[in-house]
């Protein structure tokens, strides 16, 4: 299917066509004037809307709230806050989170059932609600301030994470943008983390639903930091078709538009991973020649999920046994005689057992930013990827020693 | 059914009667001489055998070997190594495995299928046979060298673990000694440790299976260092007959037998955690009140697995949000508005939302080495424990100094 994917420079939530956003300083964190915690993003018409949410039992009332409408497949508004996670704290939550709809609403001139509400930060302390009623009119949106937004959500993040690209399908030009937070707590089945996709694509309604999801299974749900999961995860997807553009529904086109999406929400989580607390590398762990896509997944993401892994991956140490504990404990269909494993490109493991191969070359290649681990089971065709960062200090200090 | 125990100051495995034990240097770590390595427990007679291995699908052939023997159910000896897993080496590490019994078995003069064979250490590199060859025989056993035995099994472990009792059952005194490595790669489904327990008590066979897999979903199966699942996890025990009493099973005796080996169990699945890698602090996680034992142990392990609270206990932080997370994400099934939580005895959370609480009492009680966290779920009747240290370092600082 391989679509013409063409990168956005500085591109995200506002580089499809109608899109507005914003952000504004509203001291919800304990930090100066200036630092943005409140933000917006507006479709300039109704948008065809796709969520996932955390698979957390304890969830904000801003999820439930989110969750409830996003269930409609419409919507034109989407407000979050940084700050406080509005978790926790009894009946009182889901009345913040329909009153900052409602705010929201107000502000832009639509129905509050148009706004979806989302919230990151502490748990357990209520949203300060007198400073986002003071403040949420102070959002300004336009096109072009997609990073307002962006730099609104950031938690520990270090920087904003936006990515954006066009791509033409059926002979029109569509463009899918996006804006994304991270930090700890990152782990499979959407933990600690918001992301925000806007598209100028027109969408069938069930069909932005399930690609939504498709994607988020190959990205947001392979990334791991440090295996918490957290009750305010989000993903949501607008698609207002201001591209002009046919619907695209479940065929050849709709196969082109996944791809893309799955893309953008890959580029993003591997942007959350990299700004992960603490971390200093990225791991890219590919399992190929599964016996099914769940087997492939499974395994890659124990392998990326491993402390020992991690811990290795920042000591610099090819200790291939912990990659083989790994994918053993993953529960994936194995056969120990059958595995190769390779180091950025170097096959140190053939049928389950060490060959010789240059130690020096394999630990000098692990001083770069990006490590990958090729991990073949020989037991079928499927494949998959999953992203983990390394783990620092003292706990690693002790683990990756242990084998030099 | 509430056994009187008794603790045997500096007891372990050569504690009950008829049991010899002994370690040598046999040069396998990287060490200086006079560092113990390999270790043999042997019972004067013929005992009852049970047995639990590591859930890992790729596996050490000493694991392999030894379950085959252990499935008869008796034996006589066991022999370990540390510093070599012998995992990951092909064909070479099931013979190896066996020659390593059969030089124990010749030392001994008992039948090779008699001896189970235990190992740990760095995986994928070959067991050096002839150092083996060349040392086993100077093992010397008796019966007062259990702690030679329990040097001769440690890896990063900082001390040795031991830990006897005796209990008396329809008015015969039996007694229930063992030893334990760990470190690093603890986690529930048995990882990385090596477990030997000897008693004197006799037990029909089937019931010292069961009563053993039992003891350790109670103990071992509840703690966790950090998450990942060794290749070579083994707990052995081993019942001679010696104290002379009747054959125990699954009556009222082998309840009180049960909660005796449970508490053995218990004790030096606490000094794996004391002694993992990097840890300070033992965390202590009481789930009661929940539907099902299954769901009280997973939301008790989930607490005491994540890595945020790991790191809110090194940073003595009370942000129970975290063990609201945990709970949440355990899968157990949960009403968040019934939930408390209590930090060393101080309530801090009732129905799921914050109370007043003096949060300085609370910090002050978090500087001691044992922090007990409390979930009461107030679904049902049923309780279980697990066991976790804090985290330490870099991705400590940046997480202990999240909310405060």
């Amino acid at each position: 299917m391989a679509a013409m994917i063409e990168l956005i420079q500085g591109g995200g939530v506002t580089s499809a066509k109608g899109y507005k956003a914003g952000g504004t300083y509203a001291g919800l964190k304990a930090s100066e004037d200036g630092v943005l915690d409140l933000g917006i993003i507006l479709s300039d018409t109704s948008a065809t809307i796709g969520a996932v949410f955390t698979s957390n039992k304890v969830v904000s009332p801003s999820v439930t709230l989110s969750r409830e409408r996003a269930k409609r497949g419409v919507g034109r508004a989407v407000v979050a806050n940084s700050g406080c996670a509005n978790c926790c704290v009894g009946d009182q939550g889901l009345k913040d989170a329909t009153e900052m709809a409602a705010l929201t609403a107000s502000h832009l001139n639509v129905e509050p059932e148009d706004v979806l509400v989302c919230s990151t930060g502490i748990i357990g302390v209520e949203l300060p609600m007198a400073l986002i009623r003071q403040n949420l009119g102070n959002v300004k949106l336009n096109n072009k301030s997609g990073n307002s937004f962006a730099r609104a959500i950031m938690t520990t993040d270090t920087r904003p994470k936006e990515f954006a690209i066009s791509v033409e399908i059926s002979g029109k030009k569509i463009t899918i943008g996006g804006a994304a937070k991270g930090a700890g707590m990152i782990h499979p089945n959407m933990a600690t983390m918001l992301c925000f996709l806007t598209t100028d694509a027109d969408l069938e309604q069930g069909y932005a639903q399930d690609t939504l999801k498709e994607a988020v299974d190959a990205s947001f749900n392979m990334i791991d930091v440090d295996g918490d999961q957290s009750t305010n995860d989000t993903v949501i997807l607008m698609a207002n078709g201001a591209s002009d553009g046919d619907a695209i529904m479940d065929d050849s086109d709709g196969a082109a538009f996944r791809e893309a999406l799955t893309y953008v929400c890959q580029a993003l989580a591997k942007e959350l991973v990299r700004d992960a607390e603490g971390a200093q590398r990225l791991i890219e762990v590919m399992v190929d020649g599964a016996r099914t896509k769940a087997d492939a997944r499974v395994a890659a993401r124990s392998v990326a999920n491993s402390l020992l892994v991690k811990t290795m991956v920042h000591g610099r140490d090819p200790n291939w046994g912990r990659i083989m504990m790994a994918v053993g404990k993953s529960g994936a269909e194995i056969d120990e005689s059958k595995i190769d494993i390779y180091v950025n490109g170097i096959q140190i493991v053939h049928d389950g057992v060490s060959i010789p191969y240059s130690r020096e070359s394999v630990v000098g290649s692990m001083s770069g930013a990006d490590i990958v681990f090729s991990v073949g089971l020989n037991q079928g065709e499927e494949n998959a990827s999953a992203w983990g960062c390394d783990l620092t200090e003292a706990y690693v200090i002790e683990n990756s020693a242990y084998s030099t």
